[in-house]
């Protein structure tokens, strides 16, 4: 009749199996419940927008990466590719309705047309935590705080956020005499931790001369405690209340709050974006640091200057969920499975249907998931459902069962049977097997 | 220097502020524990696939609400304008890692560029939930089930759910002799909830003789008790196991599990949509029922048809978010708003930024939620702060608080102060004040 269509997704994209988005949704809610404890709230806004308000006018004229096309009523539109750019816009937009500071938080996919084969998804989920609206240590301080709990509460317990400041970094180019080939120089920083230091310095003298490269090297390679790397970066670049004594200040409270041994000053941190001004984060796990970044952020002087003259400051952070996903299981740092579903409720009768229902309900009511074998096949087929399916119990109520108002409960695992139950006694029978 | 751009947002797309998305948030995570109680399981599909798997080959080449466009690798592709095209596919291109039946759930964004003067939105959110595998009695219950828990956890008391089944419509209008035209008649009598009796009378007799008019018109206003509303229907149809028998036994569960209250047998229910074939429900709010229905579905013999040649019945709901969020506000059922923060710590002094950080954090660690104002703003600028973001309780530790180890504990509704509190006594204050 119609003609069959195969069944296939575009590359870059994915489904997920319940096993996987179980995985997924039970990591958002723990990221979701730390968020809110530090009073940060979330916040949404459209997968599509104006593809000016996205790329600016006439920008990105030539960015193959954007999902970009014109929609029904003729408007240029494009996919979000970040979640920093539609918030920006959102706080211009609904700066009236807002409080400073503003603390939000967003979970949501983008979208992206990169090259696939180096392991990168067109679509994916970012995971993004700022505070807008002020400029201060405490405001830079919370958010590595936030980085350090997020990933605790996700159970990983070797990890070093390495902190540095752009701004120290601007200052000593100045006071070398380099301020003009900032841009350049970032760049070739920016890559030590891939190409390694050698490469970077043969690319630096390349740019600078001999004694400045060298310079340039020895700040960046700064090594030893926190305190031990700012003394070097004063003695190179000089003291200045606005960044090291912003680090200083964010150090301390590091150790006010016991996170110090998770934090690392790290001057070759750069980023490569343009509008961090500030503190610069990146979150490496010392048992994967082949996965490189799995938590990334900075501060930003002023983050809506594309749609209102409103100067908004503010610092913040992201998850990149899948990245992070793939290293929870590399680290083997998954909590064990908890079941799909606690109960199977087996069927006889199709007359006793609404039986087994009832019988599910009072199990729901006490606490657990349960389902009801939906036909009357053989038990076989029924206990090989609950085995595919990971449950763990069945409760079986026969014809005679059910005229004398009892139940069997069985532990599917060591196939242990209990009958001649009450339901009460069953939902005291499943809570001892399962064991909550 | 760059030319500002307003910030602004395509026409029926939306942004939402913290208290609505929160609220969203909300809503549908009690719908997934309720999903999941009942052995659910969660899925994702992309929100871009091939056009042609999303409207077959050829389909839909004019339709104007479909978000199509070439990407940059020239494939014609378009985002998912509902959930369940996306799952017929799924299931057909995941049937090997899959087993039978197969419950999920997915709640996700669909995009469809309609007309957005009649208050419709063209991003919105959906949330199905379908059971696959099984076309038995036991599976149109679970989800009429599972459509009254749903509504009742969310703290809906008066609604009802209309259901009736297509094939009992279809095998009337056989015996009537007007088979062939069964998709015209369907499309006049979807119309009576909102066009009213005499209207689809009017409609009716201009396609069939008067009697048969008549007869129609009889077969989908009859009232009464589902058992008396049976009756009629058996009188008019016949009596047949799969339709009206299939009914009985659904109707039989309903009053084993006591949810017959919600319950209705409607024949004018007919839902427009081709691929029901089996029982279908619609669910109407006793006190809002303007809104139409907010939660509809229905069973269809071959989900994945297109795909496959594996047949594939099912059984399913569908919740429209927007729409119901939209009923719950109307009805007045929200929750009361849960403050959105806890406790407020005060900042006095900058250097004391990590002890304050460090009092949240035990704050924190008892279960409450917390934040530190980020500068030492006057405190009516703080105290407004807190006002703005519903925070019912402010912590203040000034210098001489801090030197002696105590704080004060300030009720932000009455003002009271309680001061001279150890952070122990601080913690069983706050839990006094906020009444858990």
């Amino acid at each position: 009749m119609n003609q069959r269509i195969e069944p296939r997704i575009l590359k870059g994209f994915r489904d997920f199996l319940p096993a996987q988005e179980s995985r997924r949704k039970a990591v958002q809610t723990v990221l979701e419940q730390v968020f809110r404890r530090y009073g940060f709230l979330p916040i949404d806004t459209p997968v599509l927008e104006y593809t000016d308000v996205l790329l600016g006018k006439g920008g990105g004229e030539t960015d193959k990466q954007i999902y970009r096309f014109e929609d029904n009523g003729g408007r240029d539109v494009s996919m979000r590719f970040d979640l920093t750019v539609p918030f920006a816009r959102y706080m211009a937009q609904h700066r009236a309705e807002l409080y400073l500071p503003f603390k939000r938080y967003h979970i949501a996919k983008v979208f992206r047309g990169e090259n696939t084969q180096r392991g990168r998804y067109r679509e994916f989920t970012q995971c993004d935590f700022d505070i807008v609206g002020v400029d201060c240590a405490s405001a830079d301080f919370e958010i590595l705080l936030l980085m350090v709990r997020s990933l605790q509460a996700l159970g990983v317990r070797e990890f070093r956020i390495h902190l540095s400041h752009r701004g120290i970094f601007n200052r000593f180019l100045e006071t070398l005499g380099v301020g003009d080939r900032a841009g350049e120089v970032l760049r070739v920083v920016d890559k030590i931790k891939k190409s390694g230091e050698e490469a970077v310095r043969e690319e630096l003298t390349q740019l600078l001369d001999l004694q400045r490269a060298a310079q340039v090297l020895m700040f960046i390679t700064a090594d030893g405690s926190p305190a031990e790397v700012l003394t070097s970066l004063v003695a190179l670049a000089g003291h200045d209340d606005g960044d090291t004594g912003r680090l200083e200040a964010v150090l301390r409270a590091c150790a006010a709050v016991g996170i110090a041994d998770h934090v690392r000053l790290d001057p070759s941190i750069t980023r490569g974006l343009d509008y961090y001004t500030g503190i610069v984060y990146e979150t490496f796990l010392d048992r994967a640091p082949e996965i490189g970044s799995v938590c990334s952020g900075g501060r930003y002087n002023d983050l809506a200057s594309l749609y209102t003259k409103e100067q908004l400051p503010g610092v913040g952070s992201s998850i990149g969920l899948d990245r992070l996903l793939t290293a929870l299981e590399e680290l083997g740092q998954h909590d064990a499975e908890p079941a799909a579903v606690d109960v199977l409720v087996l069927a006889f009768d199709s007359g006793d249907m609404g039986h087994y229902h009832a019988l599910a309900e009072q199990l729901r009511n006490a606490g657990f998931s349960a389902e009801v074998y939906p036909e009357t096949r053989k038990l076989a087929a029924q206990f090989s459902f609950a085995a595919r399916k990971g449950i763990p119990v069945a409760v079986i109520c026969g014809p005679e069962e059910r005229d004398s108002g009892v139940v069997t409960v069985k532990d599917l695992a060591t196939r242990a049977n209990y009958d001649g139950l009450t339901p009460q006694n069953a939902v005291e029978t499943v809570r001892r097997i399962i064991g909550r």
